[in-house]
């Protein structure tokens, strides 16, 4: 649905609430893809959005309840009656369920756990101690399990039972009695197999797992690299807990990427959309860096208040600032750009390091050359200074994009191998020291340079 | 495997071929992951590389060389016979084999293709003239197709004896006799409904697809949305073409952030990886922006410029430039970062521009306000300047804040409303713009607030 067909769908459905016509509304929603429903009424008011939720056919309303916004399943939550909050929660798949529980009051989910059963209790309470962003707060419990000595004739029959209710059914995970992970076999292998194989000689030993602790973004990459449906997550006696299928990663990845441009913008990040922020709650996360650079800038200016004699004797010098420090900042941003983003998606490692500061300083070379050289005829062309002045902006400009392509590189590989996050040394100090730097060369080789005439 | 794993794999790789053992090499390969053999066979020279590839059980040949590099799988191809080439070739699936063909010289293309069948040929000559990072050029045609009017036990026997040679069995598509895309079907439904039930009563007709010519981004933008293990592919007359699967789309998902990175930091992006690429190659997509942003910032140097008057008569103002444009710098960063990338996951549209840049200027005012305070303290404190310098440092500082905030929501948003990239505009323009905003302000004030001692 794109953005025409969801104006059209909107004011379809203002037009049918506004003659009453429910029973159209009804009959159109039944044939609508629930992701599309959940975006339209989320933009109604707390009433309206309430009636057509209710018109929603029994088995849509958890599912369009589940692609809403955490916001806006708030505000069903605090619309509807116990009852209807208890149903919803019964149809959502388990690890849905746990995300709108861990964002409810806790008064709220007493009162919903209050009439489960003891079990399901304890699973929650469990699932809710898992930490934020590890693979046991993501999984859901959902899936097929098999027993090594099944034949495919009693795993097929087995699933068509039970498969209804599965996040998935694709991949079946085969646990022995003490629900020890033993392999797992797709519904591909049981389909295309003779019924009378046992589910132990068709199934992959060499599983692929991910453990309940892991963070989110070790899930993901496992998933990028092996490109399964789903990962099994085990707990530290190899017990199968739960698992984590791919649609789940796809945000992950998302999420991850985004959380890097933040960082690198020096923002503080933060679970929450920017849309359901408070211009508070933004200001928050932005203003500690602000400050921070704020002040270290001041270094820079530290440099240039201890050079003002021979600022004072060639103004013209400060007309130059903006310009290197600019350049200086670009050029290591670039290389601190590629190399921190390579490293997030696995394609440079530690053992490349060597090897890419090489790299860098290569084009740095290059790249300092070039802008030199121009900037040389730029000034002598189109200002009225001196060769000598001309020269001098040159050599700095040189120095600096070499430096800065060195320090951008070396810099996020620094961060990595003393276990600092690579995103946040790169907005936090290498335009300090950058800045910094090219300023201690310019001023010093303009007193050595000018101070002669 | 992790990266002790990975290396501890490859001495023990190194030790079996120093003893040329390659009984033991070969079994254990067979137990090993494909993915894994890819990444440890690509360190080795071209001669053990092709030794190891050649002890590879014959199914697995093809799956390994699936997950190798670009570049390393051109070096198996420049060393190995015709008719191995073939072999494999003819194993990988279609979109894998066209990925390989793409990268290949033309004559040995036309080597390969001379002995394939005239319909091959004529399928490949397609698939290469489609547009790069188009659905058409990541889509394969090994999907399951079924008829409307099958029966349930039918289709699962048609997908057992055909279904192996298919990228995925999970999802069939229901076409009529022209190629016409009626419907898709899930193996799940497919394994839990009746088997006389027909295929049409059980299929969905509400299909969501995605057209042959459409960019990668989009096809990337309905998988994030819908959660579907695969999309179908139609060309302009709605006939089945092909299919992608949620495999790719990780790659892809990870590619566009990455271009966006890249672009954000003023580098062009290129579709081969880091490592692949060359000094100068690198250079080339840097220095263009390098150029372009250094002569707009002669622009800020011109500013500068025009008031050297008060800059000899109160050399102290030139210790503040770069903590100014780069505290301007950062803010709009923040902003545009932000911006671009909500843009991006598609959280912002465009009916919420006014809303965002309202916000945006409110997070501006709150971080200007604590920014230009500890300003205002710290120069007072902490430097020798006067009062009346220090309130001229706070109000830029302040109006720069307020400034760069409301031009870093504004740009992206207004940018995309034209048709730019926004993740271009940023790194082009913002800078440069805040940056002569921030010293005019700064300078003009001075003029008035000082001129009077």
């Amino acid at each position: 649905m794109d953005y025409s067909e969801y104006s059209e769908n909107r004011e379809y459905f203002k037009k049918l609430i506004d003659e009453k016509n429910l029973k159209e509304l009804k009959s159109t929603m039944a044939e609508m893809n629930v992701v599309d429903i959940a975006e339209i009424i989320e933009d109604f008011d707390d009433k309206t959005m309430l009636l057509i939720f209710r018109m929603l056919p029994k088995e849509m309303g958890a599912d369009v309840f589940s692609y809403m916004e955490m916001y806006n399943k708030l505000r069903i939550v605090n619309s509807i009656t116990d009852e209807e909050l208890r149903s919803i929660l019964e149809e959502l798949y388990f690890d849905d369920m746990i995300d709108v529980l861990e964002e409810m009051p806790a008064n709220v989910v007493t009162k919903v756990l209050k009439n489960s059963t003891p079990d399901t209790r304890k699973l929650v309470n469990e699932f809710l101690r898992y930490p934020e962003d590890s693979a046991g707060s993501i999984m859901t419990i959902e899936y097929v399990s098999l027993r090594p000595e099944m034949t495919v004739k009693e795993a097929l029959q087995y699933i068509k039972t039970t498969g209804i209710d599965k996040e998935t059914i694709y991949t079946c995970y085969v646990e022995n009695e003490y629900k020890m992970l033993l392999g797992f076999v797709s519904l591909r292998t049981i389909v295309i197999s003779d019924e009378n194989e046992l589910i132990k000689n068709i199934m992959t030993d060499d599983v692929i797992f991910v453990n309940t602790l892991d963070d989110q973004e070790v899930v993901a990459d496992k998933f990028t690299r092996y490109g399964y449906l789903a990962l099994p997550v085990v707990d530290g006696e190899h017990r199968l807990c739960g698992i984590i299928t791919f649609d789940d990663i796809l945000d992950i990845v998302e999420e991850e990427a985004t959380e890097d441009f933040h960082k690198m913008a020096a923002i503080n990040p933060s679970d929450d959309e920017y849309l359901d922020q408070t211009p508070w709650q933004l200001a928050k996360n932005r203003i500690p860096w602000l400050l921070i650079l704020m002040i270290s800038a001041t270094v820079t200016g530290h440099i240039v208040d201890r050079f003002n004699g021979i600022i004072s004797q060639f103004i013209i010098l400060t007309t130059f600032i903006p310009m290197i420090t600019d350049t200086g900042g670009n050029c290591g941003a670039q290389s601190s750009t590629v190399v921190i983003r390579a490293m997030a998606t696995g394609e440079i490692t530690m053992a490349d390091a060597l090897k890419v500061i090489f790299k860098e300083m290569r084009v740095g070379l290059i790249a300092g050359a070039v802008l030199s050289v121009v900037n040389f005829l730029r000034v002598i062309l189109f200002t009225s200074s001196s060769p000598r002045i001309a020269f001098l902006i040159s050599f700095t400009v040189f120095f600096t994009v070499v430096f800065s392509k060195f320090l951008g590189a070396l810099l996020p590989l620094f961060a990595k191998r003393v276990n600092i996050d690579p995103a946040i040394m790169a907005s936090a100090v290498i335009t300090t020291i950058i800045d910094s730097a090219a300023l201690l060369i310019y001023f010093a080789m303009a007193e050595i340079f000018l101070k002669v005439v």
